[in-house]
């Protein structure tokens, strides 16, 4: 191990200069003018894995834009792991919000800028350049590795579901390791084991058949305004909890040993709410803060609007009002089956003297992996190893609908370990990757295969 | 008093023919291309006057558009009826609705269909009439009368507050008579003798200093929809009670006297939900609708935005959410009082963990005169005759806050007189007259001229 480690440090700067060659490629995947980018850097990863002596290396075609497979399968009665990442990255508006042009990747200091530093090239090529090292110094991995890199993940993975389906057999793994999560903060190395659902919904509230004087209707009429905001506003008590009828039935409850866990991790709460410009944090009672980031369930209205909303006073009692209302879930709960808990419920609340209708609009189920389980061990001591201190479990509270899909269609357990930071500018201007990071990174994926191959194949 | 009746109805046509002459100027106040039109509406009224005998006759300037004045005080003795009208109209949009022009009057059935027929050159020009009658017929009427006929009512009368401040000597009067208001449907000729008070506000609160996505945040962050609508849905209980500490302290109550006369009206609860497309109606707890309307104070959110509002899902928690916020008050609550303990009750409400602002925007005082008053009953008396069939005393949910400035300033009593039906389109395409209520509606002010010159002065 000792020589792979070796091999690693020596080389972290070539395997930055592959990556660099990758930010170049100005892979949005929502623009449609981007499109040659797409397939250039699909053909880049493609010409990557067969240079590094991958098999079977294709490029897998959607609806949308194509995913990149390949596989080492030379390890009979080892596991086979699934490396899954996503190498299309997010628009760079506003671009004047950037302080260096966000496809000439640039060293600064202890970061590289670029767009798709860290979310997700970076971290792709973290384990082609683990395998590559595994590949130099033992001719192998000690597991069979499968990548599939696919180009719609910043877009909703929209046909990547289908794609998992049709390619069940090309895909089957043990596990399927996913380095596309934030760690806690820098120098807490960490596993995401688990992930919120989601349910959205959007209501419409109908009093009348066009606005009225408030003055002539005023008392008598119902203000469709004032019916949603009392029906929203009975769906969670003063601590907090989801009153929906049936809401918590399913909801998989922190355990003892969870709570322990969570309350060891660092968590300044005044520091978050400054970080945000908050007054002052809230949540619902008898639950510590990272318990009600991460694995609580929660409602919020995402959108309301109704009525005069321009500069002045208008006293109309408007004939509509609408929202969007969403709830994070927790694993184990259903949204489909929450959202018709939802549903029942403002149905059941709705006066008569209004009309509603409802339209569910979106959801995904959340996921949560045993934290006892052999390979989050596993990870765990890899990266303590990789990093020189102790690893962490986290959740998030954000959904990730291709994790519970992935392990549902393949049966596989899901390993979350990701490398980026809070701080990295995912998403926003000046992307960054640590570079630091960068390289334990790639140590703590050399050691985590090995410990990996240890394991029995599920 | 048969003779004057009789002079009005040989003169009737001549009346309707002065009123088509006033609806051929498109006065619209709120246009600055119509300024010509409104010097013009002005001085067409200030020549009618002089025409018939007025003296002081004189257009008194405000810093928006003038003021029409002209007085016959010749009964030295008798009380001063000072008549308010505005000759000012709402503008025509949307023009493509009107079945014929709104600037050429046109009677078809037993309507006249103009911009301004009733509201309010209609029923001011029903005053010129009257007044014609009894000085063509006594060589003067049988009381002072003062006229003040301004031209902003359309767009707020917002500088006659100072017009009458700057002018109460001239306008002096014992009784202030206004025929501005709708019938409550017709062949029920009355008196309106209470109108509401308004607060106006808007409330704004922040959660963060920009939108948070709400996987990352929910749970831990305070979102300001959710804390909008749990603060406004408070503000009322189940049984439609407004909770604001204070806000019932001052109201009026309805008398059993009171009580007894509105139960006497006719008021058809489907016909009025049907006519607006409401699935039912609602409101207070304990009252009859037209007491929920005409007699008791409201709180309506005649606004609301904040967050996500586009097609589709978007997870966001939104920094920011905002409400307008009004109430209709009824007597005796004073507006700017009431202001202040909802303010304070807002701010008292607020959890720690947003931060909120509130702007009082508008307001004005409610209005209500004294049923047993003897003008009132000089009033029913004569509408009675003009009629022939009894009149009925009414309030309206609206405000008109010229009414209490008036009663106010000039320390007088108004009488709110009104010849409108409620289905005359006022404000809307095919604004009309109807032909039946323009005659009898004379005949009664023939008659409550009289009657009311047979009170003592105030």
């Amino acid at each position: 191990m000792q020589t792979l480690l070796n091999d690693v440090d020596t080389h972290v700067d070539s395997f930055l200069d592959d990556l660099k060659t990758a930010l170049r490629i100005p892979s949005i995947s929502s623009d449609p003018a981007h499109q040659p980018d797409m397939t250039r850097m699909a053909d880049l990863l493609s010409t990557k894995l067969h240079e590094l002596g991958f098999d079977k290396v294709q490029t897998i075609s959607t609806k949308g834009h194509p995913a990149v497979f390949g596989e080492w399968c030379e390890q009979p009665g080892k596991p086979t792991v699934l490396i899954y990442g996503h190498y299309d990255v997010q628009p760079v508006d506003p671009i004047e919000q950037w302080t260096a042009p966000p496809f000439e990747p640039e060293v600064r200091g202890d970061k590289l800028f670029a767009r798709g530093a860290v979310d997700d090239k970076g971290q792709v090529y973290m384990h082609l350049a683990a395998v590559a090292s595994w590949i130099k110094v033992n001719e192998k991995p000690p597991l069979n590795i499968k990548f599939i890199i696919e180009g719609e993940e910043e877009v909703g993975s929209e046909h990547f579901g289908d794609l998992v389906a049709n390619n069940k057999e090309l895909l089957a793994a043990d596990y399927i390791l996913i380095s596309d999560t934030t760690m806690l903060k820098k120098g807490f190395p960490g596993i995401t084991y688990g992930l919120r659902g989601l349910a959205y919904l959007q209501i419409d509230v109908r009093g009348s058949n066009s606005d009225l004087h408030s003055g002539s209707f005023g008392g008598v009429v119902a203000n469709p305004i004032n019916v949603l905001t009392k029906m929203l506003a009975s769906l969670k008590d003063d601590k907090g909890r989801v009153t929906i009828p049936g809401f918590y039935d399913d909801a998989v409850e922190i355990s003892a040993a969870e709570h322990d866990g969570l309350s060891k991790l660092p968590f300044d709460e005044i520091e978050f709410a400054d970080a945000i410009g908050a007054p002052a944090l809230t949540g619902e009672a008898g639950f510590t803060r990272l318990e009600q980031l991460w694995a609580r369930p929660t409602l919020d209205i995402n959108g309301i609007w109704g009525g005069f909303q321009g500069p002045g006073a208008k006293t109309v009692i408007p004939a509509e009002a609408h929202a969007k209302l969403s709830m994070r879930l927790v694993p184990n709960q259903d949204w489909q089956k929450i959202t018709k808990q939802v549903l029942a419920h403002l149905i059941a609340i709705t006066p008569e003297s209004v009309e509603i209708s409802i339209t569910p609009m979106h959801g995904g189920r959340g996921y949560l992996a045993g934290i006892d389980s052999p390979a989050i061990q596993a990870a765990k001591a890899a990266l303590a190893e990789g990093f020189g201190t102790e690893a962490v479990l986290t959740r998030e509270g954000g959904s990730i609908p291709i994790v519970p899909m992935l392990a549902e269609v393949l049966n596989a357990e899901v390993l979350l370990v990701g490398f980026g930071l809070p701080d990295q500018n995912a998403h926003a201007p000046d992307e960054n990757l640590d570079l630091e990071n960068f390289h334990k990174g790639i140590r703590s994926l050399v050691i985590l295969y090995q410990n990996l191959s240890e394991l029995k194949p599920i």
